[in-house]
């Protein structure tokens, strides 16, 4: 068995502990020898924390792991087996910024599929392509498996302009739908499988199998039961559509749907949160500082509860899970972030989707999954279009391109709104986005 | 020659006189031997109006067609060779509730694309339905022009429902685009040819040509420029866009795509409007008042010029155009609502698409046009999406799908707000509406 | 765990005891209670030897089954799980005209491509679609898995006319293949993958993996090598190309390939076979009778090793893995024939297609393929119109549909060659084909 | 009005005299001022003929054009509007190869769509791309139409290697067959319409209209009566098929679909002919020899009458129609080898296709035709893989690519026969196939 070096770019994450445990799991099919933490000059502190606690995770484990910790990237990849991304450019601070500027002008923020996402990707997908240039040089037979979000739109920057194929975009979302589903119905979750298909952050659950029997109408009739005995405010996190609705489309809708078909009132509610200092990013500063007092604690020697506050749930058996399975050649049946190439007759062949795949040491494989339900297809095109053209705009630094990117973007639809959120946006993240500057 | 027979449904509409001037010039190669209008009980005064106008708008121009007034459609209809359809199904006081009630919800009415138009469809479709089951029986071989609103959506139901092979949705606003291109650059208006997708008030110049010669940059840069010089509420009318916009868009959009990419400004400019007692119905209100008071004047026997205040400028030219063509074989090119087939990727086979076409006794013929930019390809798929549910909502009267119709129009996105708009619209039309009252 | 009902019909083939040697094989994942053995009048006796031999066999081998013989194919199908098909209409003395036939017009015959193949599927489509009827009534849950050639062609009508959806057409050729290439290149059979897509008797292995890593182009050369040291007469049962052809192709093909790109070769081959009294069929009846022969000894309670002078190695475990899959829900990778739904692009979405599929409890899943290879999707594309074509002749049962499918026959490609051959084949096979009767 | 400059290459050619009097007749709309024949040193007898014949003919129709010859095809092209091409690389004797060496190996020569035609291909393509070369340099908005054969092969070059929009391949066969049928059913030429679509030699009318009102089921049944009372050898130069087998295909073929679908009997046909000295190349060189002696004539000022024994009737209106379109705008619909973009489902995009057109000074726009009939649609898939292959062969001068571009071709079907055409094609071609040399 061959020992297998895996690096994570990012590695200073409060999500490490998580992606550590995983790895120590599996330590007996998936032989990693090495794994490498790599961070910037700013998150140095950050990453000897969880570089220290890893390094207990694994010997109270009895693991056979060695943990490096470094700033040098480039030392870190030579000769990776599996490179795995989850850094944010700007950190916590940026976001704050995606989703609280857009509010100005009465637009969602949202740090993935909104204005938000754009910056996130922005100043993302340079450093991306940084790192698949070093790849090439230092370790062309690695895959890389991307969490930073946002996912989909990095994949497709990636798949379109840097010439690497072996890239994977991952989220967890599939599996947190699985997860709710399971508990919704109080069903085994190992022996639910959904058929996705869509874009990262608006995938649709197709059909729903339990134990292999079709059970999608109850799934759909279950939700809508769920959603009526609960007020707007307790079910916006999750899928937030009537009966009606969802008997119409007749599919299990991503969660992300709800800021394209209840906008008005998720607008609403994400100023009033952000009124009361409650952005998304607002809370996760505080509980990281939390989360990291405790990684410090040199008697902590497990991954810590408190871990979930952070959501993310299910990262480390998505990013775990898909390493093993490429690893060992396993073809079973993951989510991923994959070139279409036919598989949802929704998009074109050279566009990014999120799929349903056979996980095969040779990558990916969709399964056919023919089309979208047409209540959503268009907005999944639209939102595909926004995606491509900004990765473009990320690319050639042209602000014609990225405004035009946003003011297509479906949360956004207007011109001069777009133009203004765009403006502001450049000014506080001038640091990162220097292509623009010009 | 064979003599023609050409029936008006709607005959008592105010845009009639326009029509029949149409047909008075083209009398030489279009030999109408009778055109009977029809209206229904309650146009039965302007339908006389409108039918003694008629006949001394032709004794003047000594031509020789008989003009028939009568509220049985199934005497006009039979053996006609051509209907038109101009009716508006609870007339203007319908258009101020698709207009006003919208605003309420802060949604653009829209008495096409938006919460309005498809309660104009919703009214509008069952009686295109009857009326092609009378022509099946009485006028089988009859060419259906519809100029009813909303015109792709109308046509979508025909071709998806009826069975019924020859009918044209009809617009001007692909003429009227023409007309302001040769306008703004100054260009003689039948040198220019401008090869026309997308659907019906969402329709794209890709390429406009003048003497042959291809000239869409420079249209491009003068519409940038033009825009430039006028405030918002100046240029809102048309199409209101940046340079940079337009520049990364690379074609001309049809004025209605303001209301997907401007959409902020362009509620705002509707409510202010609505606040002032200036929505659209409220202004024609008064502008068909005073022409019927002209029409009704028995030294009058051109068409006045007042009609143009009316609105639908070069609608006689459009569909005195299509009729003269269709029935002479031309071959020449038009822009109407047909199958798709092909014709643009963005769009499926069976789809109905606004395009520009040859035109031949057999009917439309598109001509190839490749994809849409991807700007607006998913937008122009989601309002596809949106009009076949609608139609199949106007067909089965089933609350769930209007719905999901409306909440996923790109105006809308929000199935509480849609929801709301659908339970008061449903209350006002319900006279029109007996399919949805169970 | 349920018990499972399986009926076989054509069980008195001399292929039974294979495929009763795969279900004993499987007893502990696969708990069939009763196995259902059903043939017609004329096979009572093969039928009787047939089900006393499986009885001795579960016996020898303790399995619990159940074994039934019936010439009442309705009193089988009462609530049966799974039924397999592998009859043979008219039996050898009708393959026997199938192939000898076409020879004296300079056509090879061929029981599944060619003109013999077409009159098979003429017989045995009208059987299937008999057998579905039943179904519907007696057993609607059921799986039908039917191995009767022309597999793909059967499979086109089933979906086309039948309604009915749990069908799968199964073949022995990819399996075959697998195997052919693990002999040639020494590799463990079970550690190799092979990315199918294409139609029955016309599959294209697109991608060829060992234990996860790409050997694609080794297979290509090495094939191409092998060829190389053989006559012509010594390799024209496998892959008889040049390395040229191999390398241009880039893929696998099936070994049926040859009675199109080989064909004046394969046709001399023919003949002369046919001269010396060897056609298929005429070898097969010798075969067959000393099978049934050793059938009937009582002494005999294994599947005899003769079995495979046969022919159809593999299809045992082509059907029982099958079976085994769904019944289990393994979601592995099979290769079946099935709808094509997006999968390989060279295919419409409502065509059959033999591919690489997941196999769940739901049925196959195809995996995207993409595109076949241009060198031989023209060829493919003609093979599925002639067997819709086919099959719309079986449903129709009118002489100039066959007659046109014929000719676009790329074996054929003679419009009075065809009719010859169909005017002679309809003489002989007249007490099948009641339908061109009149 | 701008005065034109038209360059023929292959200006010696016995064509020249029904281009030049088309022109002729066109002067008053098509303003010619200087008309170029250019040829090469081996062309230079008959070039003066051709250029002396020409001089004479302007002059006796009083028309205003200059007539150059020249062997120097750059100082022809010096800011030329069109360039024509009717030039055969290697003269007839090549074409004699052409025909005769395949007939050896029981296949049919044919010099457009069989082993002939793919060497004429080879020999033509290299000599078209340095015409491409020198037009990019010295009239770079020239129009290329190009008659040489195989047009539709030699387009799929141009537009697939070239880089030149501007390029249209042109054959007479729509025309032909636009005629017999106006012959065949007594109709007036000037009033029937076809949808054509499909490849070079391989178009489809798949409907007729006649003055306006489609005819296509009596044109049809009149071609399966009129075939009816013929025996093959009169019949077999049009299309020779049964009325089963027209009313299947529902559609008017090409007369070329009779080497695919009558394949045995064309085989014998061209077999006989040529046994008795008959190839087509044959006696096209006895009918050069006397052309060319009737316009050596001083006192010839007119296109002799005895030019129409020499075939390409129409060819001239084919080229003066298209070009007088283009150059006026006309917006008429001809029939053309364009790229595809759609026009036809059964090609792609980027697919070179012969279809019905809408002329315009910005080229040809194909007009929508939906899918082929399915019964040839595979055919012609396989006969455009084969034109990919050959081109892509033309122009790497890789042996492996001929070899299976010839093994697919549907006349060939055969690698061993396909490879001992070629190394004998090879042979006698070398002087023009020093790509192949090595």
């Amino acid at each position: 068995m061959n020992k297998l070096k895996v690096v994570t770019i990012g590695g200073g994450s409060s999500y490490s502990p998580e992606l550590i445990e995983g790895f120590i799991k599996r330590n007996d099919t998936l032989p990693i020898d090495e794994l490498w933490l790599v961070d910037i000059e700013e998150g140095k502190g950050k990453l000897e924390i969880i570089g220290n606690l890893a390094r207990r995770m694994i010997k109270k484990a009895n693991a056979d792991i060695k943990v490096f910790t470094t700033l040098d990237r480039r030392e870190a990849l030579k000769d990776a087996d599996f490179v795995t991304t989850q850094f944010r450019v700007g950190q916590l601070d940026a976001r704050e910024h995606d989703e609280l500027i857009p509010l100005k002008y009465r637009v969602i923020g949202q740090e993935t599929n909104g204005p938000g996402g754009m910056f996130k990707a922005l100043r993302t997908i340079p450093v991306i392509m940084d790192i698949i240039e070093d790849c090439k040089e230092l370790c062309p037979d690695a895959w890389i498996i991307s969490f930073t979000n946002p996912a989909g739109l990095n994949a497709e920057a990636v798949f379109r302009y840097s010439g690497w194929k072996k890239f994977i975009g991952l989220c967890n979302s599939p599996i947190v739908i699985k997860h709710r589903i399971a508990k919704l119905l109080n069903l085994d979750v190992e022996e639910l499988r959904i058929d996705f298909a869509g874009l990262n952050h608006m995938v649709f659950g197709l059909h729903v199998y339990y134990k292999g029997d079709e059970i999608t109408k109850e799934v759909i009739s279950k939700l809508g039961e769920y959603n009526e005995n609960l007020s707007f405010s307790e079910r916006f996190e999750t899928i937030p559509y009537t009966k009606e609705f969802l008997n119409t489309l007749n599919c299990i809708p991503s969660p992300y749907l709800r800021y394209y078909f209840v906008k008005q009132q998720m607008y609403e509610h994400a100023f009033e949160e952000a009124s009361k200092g409650g952005s998304r990013a607002q809370v996760v500063k505080e509980v990281e500082k939390n989360l990291f007092e405790k990684y410090a604690d040199v008697n902590l020697d497990v991954k810590p509860k408190e871990i979930e506050l952070r959501g993310g749930a299910h990262y480390s058996d998505a990013a775990c899970n898909l390493i093993n399975s490429i690893y060992n050649n396993l073809c079973d049946i993951q989510i991923v972030n994959t070139l279409n190439n036919g598989a949802c007759s929704s998009f074109r062949d050279d566009e990014v989707v999120e799929i349903s795949c056979v996980i095969t040491k040779d990558g990916p494989k969709p399964i056919t999954m023919g089309r979208l339900p047409i209540m959503v297809e268009g907005l999944c095109r639209q939102i595909k279009s926004y995606e491509i053209m900004s990765a473009e705009g990320a690319m050639n630094g042209n602000y014609s391109t990225i405004l035009s990117a946003l003011t297509i973007n479906p949360l956004v639809q207007d011109e001069t709104v777009a133009a203004a959120i765009i403006d502001e946006m450049l000014e506080v993240n001038k640091n990162y986005l220097s292509k623009f500057s010009s």
